[in-house]
């Protein structure tokens, strides 16, 4: 017989593990969305407990065991490596029926990690794609989510309909579902998000090596450069773990990249006037934006 | 003896040669700033000069010759290689002790060109650090030098004092000015400038390339996406020049990049866990913000 049903959304107990960035910035976008938020930090975190609960972004605070124990839907909010960790003993208290879901950069080993937990949940891997890089209570924003993508990844490739509670959860917070395969997925990520993180890092390396001991050159940087390093400043420890477990489509992506840069600059040392073969490369690579 | 010195802003005559997003903001910032803006554009772009006249960009239009002969600062806004083809002209028609400058974002072909020119004029390289993706008329904005570095540059190594015009130009529209040789410069903003947008067009061709033939995969760009390819939108001729004319020194920036890249991957494969050496690279990268 198959478990229970859990409730519609605005009838669940939600349970938030990790009250970061995007755990708080969901908290705060199901207020009035759901029957109970309970949140659930790191054990000797109760300072941000506290924070969170004054701040409105969870009705109350819990143990994890207790907190996935009363929940219909548990949401994974904290690095991937943590998420990983935590997926067995969640696993093993979540109610029969009861929705597990993550918001992990990396899909793969999270997906994985779910097959392999056991239980009677219902597991889903989840990469809404949004955030910031800026960590903490403060930078916490309830519309983050409005139009952004998060993409859904079955744990079984023959996987029926996703759990109607996630789809009801994205359409709380306004995000637009992208339903495709973890390994796909991280592919992707590792070009369209993992690969601009390490770019910004290699650039801020490179100034470090070239530019920041001249104080005159260091100042000869404007909002082209605040923009192509703006993502060197996320948080180190959650894109350690995303970059670790995208490691072999990361390292592919970057060798891929360099194929590129590598073009360019035959293009640069053949086309003497700059005539028509860099302009046919840099034309090619004009986004035209289709949206 | 010396030719006189020109009038101070107030009550100088300032041609603008090209009315694109730089010199159509700066004839915007100078609206009641000196005596009397005057727009060149290119022959047969009298449309374009009809609408700066209307938008109360510039105070009216001239031929190049016209222009330069009339002003006591000419500021040379046009793409590089124009630059380049225009300074005989302008220094033969310029008065003598007239300010001839420009806001090109290389520099040492330019001032090398200024070097050559000949005539009697006091010329100066320049290059505001700023600027958006948007070309044309529509995306003028008096406030866009507000606090941005703009670099000067001297014809001669052992130059004086800038010519005070530019000064009070730079002040009038809020500019940090930075004084540093042309070499330096081009060597700098390789990295600054001219390698983000490399990196950007890279991306570019490597999401052609990888992901945008898959409807789903194509799905999963988000925020940071849009921001690490924000600048491949930039208009292709004026970076195909700013490319040719700091070819050496870009191609050096895109192999140390290169090198930065393959050492984030022989980190990223030797670092099994994702502990101590990955970690202390990534923080070596998080940009520390000094302002």
């Amino acid at each position: 017989m198959h478990p229970p049903a859990p409730p519609p959304l605005e009838r669940a107990g939600v349970a938030i593990v990790g009250l970061g960035l995007l755990g708080g910035s969901l908290g705060s976008a199901l207020h009035g969305r759901c029957a109970r938020r309970i949140g659930v930090v790191e054990p000797g975190d109760e300072q941000n407990a506290a924070a969170a609960c004054a701040a409105g972004i969870v009705d109350d605070v819990l143990e994890l065991d207790e907190a996935v124990a009363v929940a219909d839907m548990v949401l994974l909010c904290t690095p991937v490596a943590t998420v990983l960790d935590l997926l067995p003993r969640v696993a093993a208290a979540a109610r029969p029926g009861a929705v597990v879901t993550d918001v992990g950069s990396t899909k793969a080993a999270i997906v994985q990690a779910m097959r392999d937990a056991g239980g009677e949940a219902q597991f889903l891997g989840g990469h809404p794609m949004c955030g910031g890089t800026t960590a903490g209570l403060s930078a916490i924003d309830p519309e983050m989510f409005r139009g952004a993508p998060w993409a859904l990844c079955p744990v079984e490739p023959d996987a029926a309909q996703e759990p109607s509670l996630v789809l009801e959860l994205l359409q709380a917070v306004g995000a637009v579902p992208v339903r495709i395969g973890a390994d796909e997925h991280d592919r992707t990520v590792a070009v369209t998000s993992h690969l601009p993180y390490a770019l910004a890092q290699a650039l801020v390396h490179l100034h470090q090596e070239r530019v920041a001991g001249d104080t005159r050159a260091a100042q000869l940087a404007g909002r082209g450069w605040s923009g192509a390093t703006r993502l060197a400043a996320g948080d180190v420890a959650m894109w350690r773990d995303v970059l670790v477990t995208n490691r072999e489509h990361l390292t592919d992506a970057i060798a891929a990249l360099v194929a590129q840069l590598q073009q360019l600059a035959r293009v640069l040392d053949q086309d003497a006037d700059g005539s028509s073969e860099l302009q046919a490369w840099l034309e090619r690579g004009f986004p035209h934006r289709t949206g």
